[in-house]
Order: C-alpha cells, then structure tokens, then sequence
C-alpha cells in the first residue's frame, strides 16, 4: 500500500487544468448519445440526416436523403449519408464536420434540427477513436468544382484537419460523409436507424429518404408532399422572455445609440406605445446608451415590460408540419381506421422561446407499434443476431405507441426523461373514459416544434419538462383524448344502430305476419309503418343498397371499437 | 411575409461561428441540472458541497460543511457554502469558480465526486445570468493570508474575472462561497436541498453536515464515523478497457522508448509475462518507439491485450463506503426493522473504468420514504408555498424508496433514465417472492463508485445503462433480493413458533387437568412432558422471563412481517 499522500491547496494548484470541449466529449461520448452499440449507429445517422434536411430546406433544396450502413466486420461498419444539399466550401468544411460547438445555427433564433454545432463533429471524434480513419467528404456547391477530402480532429486543440484535398472534374452538388465505425451493430428494431429513417419520413412529408441496409435491401420512403417547407425566419427574441442579462449583453452588442431604440430594433413586437409604457415604468431616461445599462436599470426595464401587453411571438420562425399533412402522412405509412390531429398556437416558454405542438392520433390499422415507447435493451455480447422486423411490417400488438419528435427529428431514448412523455403519462386519460392507455392500438405523435429546443442533454434524445411546455402539451393531449373519445362514441353509436336496425327489419315481416293474424290489417302496410318507426325511433335513413355495401366492413371495424369501447367505459358500455 | 431567402454554401459559409463551451452552457443551462425552479437550488448545493467534501478528503481533513440559504425577496435567494478544507490559491480561485472545464479531477483516473470543471463555475455563470452579482469568496489555505475577492465569468471568452480581492487579518482556513439566484425556489420536498444534505450524510458518515433553512432553522447531521476514508489513489488505466485510440495518444504522449516499457509504465497490471504474450501476438517488434505505433500496430496490441488474462484491476482508485458502516448509517437515519447491505467485488465497464457496486436494504421502521423514486413536480406559477415536511418526519407510507448515490454523491433526479433505477425494475422480484415491489415499506440504497462515472450528461443525475453496469447492479440486487426474503421467513418461522409455544402452554395445564381425570396420571409429570413434545415438536427452548421480555414487541413485529410475506408469497403464506 503506497503511503497515503496529504495534498494542500498549492499542491492542487499545480494540478490545474484546462481541457477542450472535445476532449471533454471524447471522454464523455455518451453524453453525445454515442453509447450503446445500437444506439450509437442510430445516433450516427440521426446527426448527418438532420443536418442535410436542414441544409437543403435552407437552401430550397427538396430532401433527397441516402444512407447505406455496410458491414465491414464483427461491430465494424462504414455509413455513408449523402444529400441533395448546398454543400461545403473549402472553409467551411473543416468546422462542419471537424470542431465542437462550430456552426451557423447556434447564435439563430429560428427553428432547426440542429443546433449546437456538436452532432456530425462528434460523429468525427467517434470515427477517429474507434478506427483511427479520418472522415472522408465529397462536396460541391454548384459554384467552381465539386472536391474530396478527410476530415480529422484534433481533440486537445478541438480543431479539425482537413487533408488529402482534392478536385473532382464530374458535377456533383451536395455533400456526401462516409465514416467508419466500429463497436456498433446494426439492428432492425424499434431502436434502430431504418426505424429512424422512418419516422423520420413521417414528419417530413417532403423528403425523399432511402435507405439501404448492410443486407443490401433497399428501402424508399417516397415523398407524399412536393413542397419545400417554407423557410422559418430567424427571429429576434420576444421581449417578454427577457432576462436582466439578456438586456445587458444584448445592450452592449447592439448598435443603437438609446435603450429605446435598442428595445425597439434588438427585440420583435415592441413599439411606441411600449416604449411609452415603460419610460413611465423606469427611473431613468430611456434615451441613455444601452452600452452603460446598469444592472438595475436593466432589472427596470425588465420589471417594466413584464406589465405591458405584447403581441403574442411571431411564429415566423417556426415551421409545424400542419394538420393535413401529418394526417396524410399517417394515414400513409400506419394505416389507421381514423386519424386526429391538432396543430396548436404558437406559445412561449421560459428565455422568451416560441414553440408549438402538434399532435396525431391514430387508432387501428397499423396504429400502435408493441414497443410502449420502451427502448430494446442493447444486446449482451455473444447474443445472436436476431432482427426483429416488427418494425417494417408494423403489426398490431395492441400497445399504446409514442412517437416523439422535436423539430421533426425523431426523438428514439430517453423517453423516461422527457417531457413529451411525462405529459402523456400525466393526462388523466381515465377522465376521457381510456381505462388502460398501455394497451389500446394507438399511436400518439407529436411533434415538438421550437426556435430553441430545450434538450435535456447534448444528445438531443429528450426535452426538459419547462413549465410552459408541460402545461401545452398537456392541453393538447386532453383536446386530443376528448375528440378521439367523441369519434369512438359517435361511431359505436352510429354502427351499433344500423347493427339494431338490421335486426328490426329482419323481424319486421315475422312481427307484421303475426299482426296480420290478429288484426287482419294490411301486411304490406304494417311492414311500412314498421319500418317507419325503427327508422325514426332510431334517427336512421332507409337502407339504400349503394351506401351499404362497405356495412359488413364496417361491422367488423365495430367489433375493434367495442373492445376498445369496453376500455373507454369500463363495464359501463 | 418577407421574401424567402435562398441560401447558398457561401452565405452560410460566412455564418459560421464558433462558440465558447460558457456560452454553450449559458444557453443549455439544462444540460447542467439548473432547470426547473427547485431542481436548480438543490443542483447549486450539490455542487459546492461535492467539491468541498472531494476536497476535504484530498487533504486529509474531516469535513465540515455548512450550507445556509437565506430568501432575500420573492424567488430571490443567497446560498453561502461553507467548508473547512485546503482552500484555493490566488492562481486557481479563478479557473475553480469561473471557468468551465477547468480543474484538477479530469484527466484523473480516481474516484471523485466532481470530474468535469463544470459545476461550480455553472453556479457562477448563472447567479451572474439571474442577478448580475458576482460570487463573493472567502479561503484560505494555512499558508499566507486568508483572502476575499469577487468572481464573475466573462462567457464569449471562458475566462474568469476575479476582482476585489482583499487579504484578511483574521485567521480563516477552508473556503466560504456565497452566490445569489433568483428565479428559485426553496422547498422541503423531497428533491429539496434538505433532502440532498440528508442522503449526503447517509452516504458520508464522516462528515458533519449542518443545514440552515430560509426559515432559520438548523439541522446538523451528525458524524457517525470519526474516520477519513482513505484517499483513493490516482489510477492508471487497466489494459483490458484499452482502445486503439488509447494506445495511440497515449504512447504519443509517453516517456518512456519503447512500446514494452511505455505498456508496463502506463496501464497497470503490465508485467513481462504480458508483454512475452502480447510479443508474441503482434508482427512488430515491441522494442518500436511507442511515439511512432500506427494504427494497425495498435490494433495489434489490443487484440493481442485480449488474450491475455490480467489481473482484475487495482481497487485503489476506489473508495465503497463499506458494508458495516452503510448499515449503521442506515440504523441511524432509517431507523428499520432490519438491514441487510452488501458491497460487491469491484468490476471494469467499457473504457476499463473500474467500478462497485454497494447496496443497502431497509425494511420497516421509517423506511420507504413515500415519494417511490418519482420527482416531485416543479411548483406551478402562483402556486402557494406548500412544504411538504414528510422528509423530515420520514413517515412511512408503505411505499418502495430508492436511494441512488454515484461516489457518495446523492443522485435525486432524471431517475426515469438511470441505469440504478432500470436495474431495480428489471430484477424479477416475483422470483424472490416479492409480488408488488412499488408498495413495501422498503428503502433500497444503491451506491455506485468509480474512477469514472459515465453520467448521462453534464447534469450528473443518472447513469449510463452501460452493459457492465446493468449487469453488475442486477446481480447485486438479485442477491439483497434474496437475502431479505430468506431473513423475512426465517424471522416469521421463529416468531411463529414461539406464538405456538405460547398458545399450547397456555392450554397444556387444561388438557393434563382432563387426562388426569381420565388416566389419575400425575398432573406435574403429564405437564412436564406435554411441554417436553411441544418444546422439541417446534425445536424451541423453555420460555425465559429475561428473553421474554421483548416478545410482546416482537409480535407486533410479526403483524407487519405477515403483512410484507403476503407480498412475499401471495396466496400461498
């Protein structure tokens, strides 16, 4: 046993280091979401995908997305993600693809995939560590010629390396990465990347995303919408979200030369009037120079703006998916008996961020995809290759299914820690009448959309359960559970009495026959007055032979409503 | 509607930025565990009395913390952290309060509570972001004069600011950090700072931990243990975890000439036996400078590293709190029926991190805390402080707890995503017997220790669900989970028995009376024997009045145990 050594506050002086942010990400990978053999590889695809939709939205590009996964060895794949895209140029490549917390989005208000500027760099650092390889980029921007090159990074310096440059003579616009990875494995489950490929599709109606496996299958997600989303504007901050030091580092950046002009230019929504209103609020003279905002004055003005009414953010800088198009999507990829969706108004959350919710709810058909929202576990070594191909053929376990989507990336782990899913855990479904939420054919999706997206780590796998969010996606999920609980009802009622009417009218001409008996009157006219009493008592038409030929279809749907109906009532129904 | 901007790879070239990992945090302050109003008063306290106990330990002295926070107006509180350890220099006050990513604990292989850089200065930034103060400091270090000064954080640059510093005349040895925050709230619930105090002093025996409420009230955790635990000793890293990576940067930054030498000085473990096997497995002379290893050759050496079987890894860098002193910390906080703990053999995950795994099991008494692992939720706006006081008075409302510590270091929030926790869930409890483990009156302690905790993000609020772990934390609660079953019945075998006992006695003197009217035997002699058969029949020894005592106490206990071998057996008790 070494002697135990007494180490004082200059001993621990010397020790003092500094590190880079990759370092730190390189020993903290999982921070990164690059853990977990499946995971990983899932993680990789979700950085290059999300970059290249955004880089081709902002570019008004229609997303043509490839990505092939091949199997080099034992845990040892290439994946090369090719895109439509604007490209790189010679500057820019070695940042994108070559050094932490290095990018456009960052310092942008406006609602994108990415931004941190960590995701395909990381991916970089994990190609390195494993492999030793460099990255390998094919780029063309349309202007001069299109080029390859390898991309390294230097993690003590987190500083990329770009080498091996070199000029291609065919066209080519876009951006092609291929990185090789080992200690992965490709997995068809709920967890892995054609998974991912595939919600991906749902919430981007737009894209045109193939995949191809290390089987060599390929599998086309073709496009059902021919639009480019509109781009969202990039937005200034709302001032209702201010903070005291948001106003004192936005004060000294901004070039105008009086606080009043400075609230009005740096920040959306504020005019005049407001401006008004809060000189009447603050002790000192709004024409001072925001440069030398103390902090009290800046606490004024921040206290001031909290009594002014504003106009509710611009939702310029957000792009939901709309509610016809999530509908036509689903009904497109889960098949469902019906569909509900709900885009809600835009809101605001803590930092003065707009965001907005949408929800689909499906039920039947394909609906419900027997994972319950539960990541598969990572296989244990030595375990056999076993694909589930649950994913693609999509059977109905009768499970609820939650999927989550932050800016329409698919969000796959964490699910335990985020707020889309303590909100729908958290709504009292049983007061809608859905008795056991766990187990009914449903998919819940819902797609969080946001300028900032509070993720709970850089991983970007969960959102942070901020007041604001929980309490809107809480009212969405209610608005949802009341319409879907209204459908089934009207529906079960509805099939239910033509059900009973076909049961009157199959004993019409018996009651009718026995009556004629009795009272000797009129057959034919006691079978019409019949009739016409199941029909009005009832509130249905005559039965016309056209409409009613899809009724036996209908009938059997009947029988999946009242089973979930038992769920929706209870014993009551 | 502003005109769509098309955007082209030179546009977005001149956008790119790069950003400073403060200003990263600064706008991910979530990433950081300071979110949410009460979460982030209790993440603050977790990160200045973490640092003061590593230190304290580092320099050999027995802690002393006290942590008082005072309200200062609404949502508005001081926190003043106070401990008697080493102290910081003029040179690092700055890089340990006000920079990120900087600090003595990373690039070491041993076990501490902090290992990022992060937290502190996190505190720092964000008392600065919500009220423009800096943080004041007071230390010393029993050398020179103790001194005072003001820290701020400057984010674009990651530097910090120390200013206003001042020496003192009176003697002061430790550090005292006093910081301000506003947009916090201060609650005794159970993810409140008393709760974290107390589950510290739980896991630190040694420390003696003083509280001062916003309402002025003081609750000192007394020691229980008047040992510092040995120091942990900085590791080397085991070979078995080396990656190629590992190899390549490592041998770069080498001393030594040769690949033998440098693999013998730099992992441990390494003798010339290893290095005879691993020669003979590579293609390359080991003599080779390790500065000059390429890839394949490094490969090489780890495939190579894999045949060999090395000693499990040195258990210096680790530091468990220890089977007997977790119970005794347990007696005395939990005040249970009874306690079984458990300190596994150390193991290595991923990376060759080693790591153990400790478990306590309370049951009875004040055990289950009543909050089954879920977080309390934030308070709503305008919602009335409402204190929830269950923490202190610990009643037991027959509900499952689990106390997760990662290196002592209480964890109480994100459990939905910690691996301690998906453990506990996966274990087959019904295979132990224990039917409904969400409803016993049973606190489960696990504490996880490593040189290297993989925490699922910068928060350092949950643990990576890594292969090794999960494996290793299911066996350790597999094995309590059989330990407690067989204790219940044997416990309630005995209690039983000695009902029985009590209940023939009771009758024996009755049926001698009748036999003697039947058979004229002796009545003493038939007593004698009677209670001869009942004593042998249920293996017990004669009632002793001393022993006795305590069986009225006992009985009670058994109502409780029937009620807890109902869960164990269901029907079948």
């Amino acid at each position: 046993m070494p002697e135990e050594k007494i180490i004082t506050a200059e001993k621990l002086a010397e020790e003092f280091k500094e590190h880079s942010v990759a370092e730190f990400f390189k020993k903290n990978r999982q921070m990164l979401g690059l853990y977990g053999k499946v995971r990983t590889l899932t993680t990789i695809v979700h950085e290059y995908v999300t970059n290249s939709l955004d880089a081709c939205e902002e570019a008004r590009i229609l997303p043509e997305i490839e990505v092939k996964i091949e199997e080099l060895g034992e845990e040892y794949y290439v994946v090369t993600a090719k895109d439509n895209g604007p490209g790189l140029t010679h500057d820019t490549v070695g940042k994108a693809l070559g050094q932490l917390l290095a990018g456009t989005k960052f310092h942008r208000l406006m609602q994108m995939r990415g931004q941190q500027g960590i995701g395909a760099s990381g991916c970089t650092m994990l190609s390195q560590m494993t492999t030793g390889k460099p990255v390998k980029v094919i780029t063309g921007t349309g202007r001069g010629k299109p080029f390859a090159c390898e991309v390294t990074i230097d993690p003590k310096k987190n500083q990329a390396k770009v080498e091996n440059l070199q000029e291609l003579d065919k066209p080519f616009r876009g951006l092609m990465v291929q990185a090789r990875f080992k200690d992965v494995i490709y997995r068809e489950s709920s967890t892995g990347p054609l998974e991912y490929l595939r919600r991906t599709a749902i919430a981007n109606p737009h894209a045109q995303v193939t995949f191809i496996s290390p089987k060599g299958e390929k599998t086309t997600f073709n496009r059902t919408a021919n639009y480019i989303p509109k781009l969202p504007v990039a937005q200034k901050p709302h001032p209702s979200g201010a903070t005291v030091d948001d106003i004192i580092t936005m004060g000294k950046a901004s070039v105008a030369r009086k606080v009043s002009s400075f609230l009005k230019s740096d920040f959306e929504r504020v005019g005049d009037t407001a401006i008004e209103k809060i000189q009447k609020q603050v002790k000192f003279d709004l024409n001072k120079d925001p440069k030398q905002l103390s902090w009290d004055e800046a606490e004024q003005v921040v206290t001031a703006i909290k009594q002014v009414d504003f106009i509710a953010p611009s939702t310029e800088g957000l792009r939901p998916i709309g509610e016809e198009r999530i509908k036509k999507s689903l009904e497109s990829i889960v098949e469902p008996e019906f569909v509900f969706t709900l885009t809600r108004p835009p809101k605001v959350y803590a930092g003065g961020y707009p965001f907005e919710v949408e929800i689909g709810i499906a039920y039947g058909g394909k609906a419900g995809a027997g994972d319950n929202g539960t990541e598969e576990p990572e296989p244990k070594k030595g375990e056999e290759e076993n694909a589930t191909q649950k994913v693609m053929n999509g059977e109905n376990q009768a499970k609820v299914e939650i999927m989550r989507f932050a800016n329409r990336a698919p969000l796959l782990f964490d699910a335990g820690n985020c707020a889309i899913t303590e909100a729908v855990h958290t709504v009292d479904w049983k007061r809608y009448g859905i008795r056991d939420l766990e187990n009914i054919p449903l998919t819940i999706f819902i797609n969080f959309v946001s300028v900032h997206v509070p993720y709970t780590g850089a991983g970007k796998q969960a959102i942070t359960d901020e007041e604001e969010i929980m309490e809107e996606l809480r009212l969405a999920l209610m608005q949802c559970a009341r319409q879907t609980a209204h459908y089934i009802n009207t529906k079960r009622h509805e099939i239910e009495n033509k059900m009973k009417r076909d049961m009157f009218y199959k004993y019409i001409p018996e009651i009718a026959g026995a009556l004629n008996n009795i009272t000797k009157a009129d057959k034919k006219m006691m079978i019409d007055k019949l009739e016409y009493l199941v029909l009005t008592k009832l509130k249905l038409e005559k039965p016309d032979i056209e409409k009613e030929k899809d009724f036996e279809k209908k009938r059997q749907q009947l029988e999946r409503i009242k089973k979930f109906k038992a769920e929706l009532m209870g014993g009551d129904a």
